[in-house]
């Protein structure tokens, strides 16, 4: 097969705007002046042909500004065709092993690329360490962070740098692929890992951090960025102290944020205000982790760059489309959190409505992230806000299989007895503009169900005058195009056709032109958080949520959620391990739609 | 996988006008009065709700006449739902195996099923033993051939029919699936086989074979097949005495003939003219045993059953078609007949020229085979004639590669020294209509080069305002969407899409959405021949060729045909077991065409 594009970890070139010029408060074009230069903060690999826009003065004090690479890195070194084994072997002889890696000591007078420094805020949480450290040490393993990158956990427990490392090392894995050298990467990865102690509202301590960063900096143009991995409400506090002791003085300073953002429309607008005292938008990196995934991004590249699928992405082809989220576990004791949200909250307002968004967005100026944000905002703004007599809600309740008993949702000891949260959810949107008019685009996801999987199902219109009508049954349903697309497990694209079965007859059965990715492709797939910290550390905003973007999503399920609320509408009881409530398919079958999960040829 | 019909050999209907009231000369509606019943004459399983058109009169005496299926069988008798199993172990059951299979001693009053007696006409040559017994075996093997059939073999050796009973046996295989009791089968299959030798030019000698069907036949209804297996300058002896000698007369008479129709127009008029002295149109089936196969038969199913290729299927999106055939070994002794023919005459005029019209006309009425033949007739009288400058030819020479030396053409001992017959053609065809205007349709066909393969290519256009046109190079064609249906050997349908490369970058490369048959269908695909002649003992005419249609082919490659020889055109000469004549690709570049089996991910 062939390869149209050759370079290791990054090889696209977003357009120069793309970094600094959103179209909406960009600091960085606020601030006037830009230069282009090659970026050298990062391995070349990682971003060839990537040009930034440079900031040439400081940031304003007191204040974390996005202000591009720095003034420092305006020098740009030419790229060199280095082979990723040359500098791997190149990296290993230039750091002893037994000596302790640090910025300041290594530091060459010739050398201005900036230094990064990562603080994972909420350092002892779950996402931190199943997720956060092995995604930065997968990107450390990969060559693709910059080359004075340091990592600091925050949080308020008493920790030693060793005991962090003994942490995080438990969870780091080298599963990208076999190389030799891993527990060595992992070693060299880990004495780039610090720890510092402190509270969440202390501006004395994050103080501290900056003494701290500052000294592994060394002197260079300071780049950082905070991943908060701490619940809601301590955002505010940790953003204020970060953003007012420990931002950059001469580079940039951008947050990612974890959902929830919010818990509808007016709390969400908020905690946006309140962020904003602190932050510009585009110092604000909203995680979606959906956006990363593999086939997410790939959505795009399907849609944009085959001109098979150009005609039939619209209402005159598109029957119906479905996304379909379900896990086949429940809280198991963790429900606290979830029961505050519920399942449309969690998954809908923002994974489902993001993957939709990216579906049915007309086509962008560019790939540049504003231009991709920018279509995004136009088709929810386009969309009608959720109806309640078009929504499903369900919860799943105890179910004995084989002598086990699997426990109701109510179970859950941190969820209340009397808990109306809704564990699945299933619901019928639509979008009125000239694309969409009149398609269903439908939404299901579920906690405790059968099956684990996230796919986007593309369902094509009948064959209008089918001579083949007669070979099809009374279903034609059944008969039709469809384009699934699965995000996971097990990532694929396979398109149904139908197809004449080899034999004497003329017997039909739809078959797939499958693209199963395991089987063509040997490297395994990144997890979602390597892209998107990687993003974040390059500025590339493309896979973020605005601001805007947000506001329009829960514009959408905001009256809906309150009037699921206000009423207190009981969910649909379905058993822990089925199939789900058969809400849903009464739902679909009002539009027309037959859910394509449920099929015999799936 | 859903499979959405269910019945065994057949399970299609077509329409009662396909088999009798042809839009051409059809002795059925000329002769009147036509009731409709359920064929009994063949096994229901192989023709489930088919429905025959039936002649009331006899024919007319002297000439063979297509009646339909007689009047003896308006009575119908109800469907009834063997499975195959029981069927097959009542007709162990009910024929000892001991005794000679005789119709006439197995009669009963109430078995009022016709007689089908096919006579295979050459029937010593390597066709008939290699493809034409075989094919007729595998029919039996899987209950397709009518309750009361002989098989006849007719030729000029001597022969016992204990002696042609042997011959055959050693070609016939239990290749279909691995039930058990194939040399049961296989035993009682030959015993339904006879032979009789004549000369094919003696009137008494079919007379002799006359009287022998008849009483096999037992005074059923009568009809009778006859498979022309002969060289072309003996067709037309053998027709008239067949014709006037041994055509049944009460039932149908039909003759499947082989290519050549003919060398240019005028010999294939003269032809037709000389059949239609002793037969009707839907008398003759001209085979071109590419229709039969597997993915030619699936094209049309593929195209109009589903709705994803309706938008695509013109010059609108598609760029190119391609037709490919290729051979991996020369004439190898066996030139004589070639050397007359040529491999436009041998290949382009008839199988690939075949397909692009089966590919490019627009949809049919009906599936029947009368409004299928309608259309291709129209798409082909559409088309300009080849233009010389539009075509290259070569010739195979000697090639010497791992110290073996490959003959050349002329090497061949039945080939003259200096032969300018071209084993190789390549040729660019324009269809004139409004679905076609400027796409061209290219051919290529050879023997002796690197590989053995037939298929269709269809290359779509480039996406315009491309967004991702940088991630692919220069090289745009690289990167456009590319439908291959695979012929042979190994089919398989594949779509070639653009699609990221799984990773942290933005790489494409192109993907193939793949139906590989072999793993997807388990059962073995029937040989063409298996599917023609049961067409034939149906009276399904949809994949045998007209002869308006053999006009029209004619004509588009006729003048070509003869400026080449009359300028005596030099081949271009390419090494035997090489990848043809660079002139191909020259030709292709005219039209900005490029060749899609020469791509690095073909």
């Amino acid at each position: 097969m062939a390869t149209l594009s050759s370079t290791h970890c990054r090889s696209y070139s977003p357009l120069p705007s793309s970094s600094c010029a959103s179209s909406s408060s960009s600091s960085c074009s606020k601030l006037g002046h830009r230069q282009r230069v090659s970026v050298s903060s990062v391995p070349k690999r990682c971003l060839a042909a990537k040009v930034y826009c440079v900031q040439s003065q400081t940031s304003s004090a007191g204040r974390m500004q996005d202000v591009g690479v720095g003034a420092m890195a305006t020098t740009a070194t030419p790229i060199e065709n280095e082979t990723p084994f040359k500098k791997l072997k190149d990296g290993l002889l230039s750091v002893p092993s037994s000596v302790e890696y640090n910025e300041a000591v290594a530091f060459d007078i010739n050398d201005k690329e900036p230094a990064v420094s990562i603080t994972v805020v909420g350092a002892s949480g779950d996402l931190a360490k199943k997720k956060i450290f092995p995604a930065l040490f997968a990107l450390y393993y990969e060559d693709c962070l910059p080359k004075h990158f340091t990592v600091y956990g925050y949080a308020r427990s008493k920790m030693t740098d060793a005991e962090l490392r003994n942490m995080v090392s438990k969870t780091l894995t080298c599963r990208i692929d076999k190389r030799e050298n891993c527990s060595e990467k992992m070693e060299q990865f880990l004495k780039r890992c610090f720890y510092h102690s402190g509270q969440y509202d202390s501006q004395e301590n994050f103080a501290e951090l900056d003494k701290k960063l500052k000294e592994r900096e060394g002197g260079r143009v300071s780049n950082r960025l905070f991943y908060l991995s701490i619940p809601p409400n301590i955002f505010i506090d940790s953003v204020r102290c970060a953003s007012l002791s420990a931002s950059s003085g001469n580079g940039w300073t951008r947050v990612i944020v974890e959902k929830p953002f919010g818990r509808d429309s007016e709390s969400s607008a908020a905690l946006t205000k309140a962020l904003k005292q602190y932050l510009e938008e585009d110092q604000i990196f909203r995680i979606d982790h959906y956006l990363g995934k593999e086939l997410v991004e790939n959505l795009s590249v399907l849609r944009f760059s085959n001109l098979i699928f150009e005609p039939l992405w619209s209402r005159q082809y598109i029957r119906n489309v479905q996304l379909i989220f379900s896990e086949d576990f429940g809280t198991e004791g963790r429900g606290g959190y979830f029961d505050n949200y519920g399942i449309i909250r969690d998954i809908m307002q923002n994974h489902l409505l993001q993957i939709l968004a990216l579906f049915a967005m007309e086509t962008p100026v560019s790939l540049a992230g504003e231009d991709i944000r920018n279509e995004k905002v136009k088709v929810l703004r386009s969309m009608r806000p959720l109806q309640l007599e078009n929504v499903v809600v369900g919860q799943y309740k105890s179910h004995i299989k084989g002598g086990v008993t699997y426990p109701a949702y109510t179970d859950d000891k941190t969820v209340p007895k009397d808990s109306l949260t809704p564990t699945f959810a299933a619901a019928a949107l639509f979008i009125d503009n000239a694309r969409w008019d009149g398609v269903p685009f439908l939404m299901k996801a579920g906690k405790a169900l059968q099956t684990k999987r996230a796919e986007i199902r593309v369902q094509f219109r009948h064959v209008p005058g089918n001579l083949y009508n007669r070979n099809f049954g009374t279903d034609l349903d059944q008969a039709t195009n469809e384009l699934v697309i699965r995000v996971q497990p097990d990532e694929a694209i396979y398109l149904k056709i139908n197809n004449k079965v080899p034999g004497l007859g003329m017997r039909l059965d739809r078959s797939n032109l499958n693209l199963h990715y395991a089987a063509r492709y040997s490297k395994e797939i990144p997890d979602a958080y390597e892209r998107l910290l990687l993003d974040a550390i390059e500025g590339e905003r493309r896979l973020f949520i605005r601001s805007d973007e947000l506001d329009a999503a829960w514009a959408l399920f905001t009256p809906l959620l309150k009037e699921l609320e206000e009423k207190k509408i009981i969910p649909e009881y379905y058993p822990h391990g089925s199939r789900g409530p058969v809400g849903a398919h009464y739902l679909a079958a009002r539009y027309n739609v037959r859910w394509g999960d449920f099929g015999a040829d799936q």
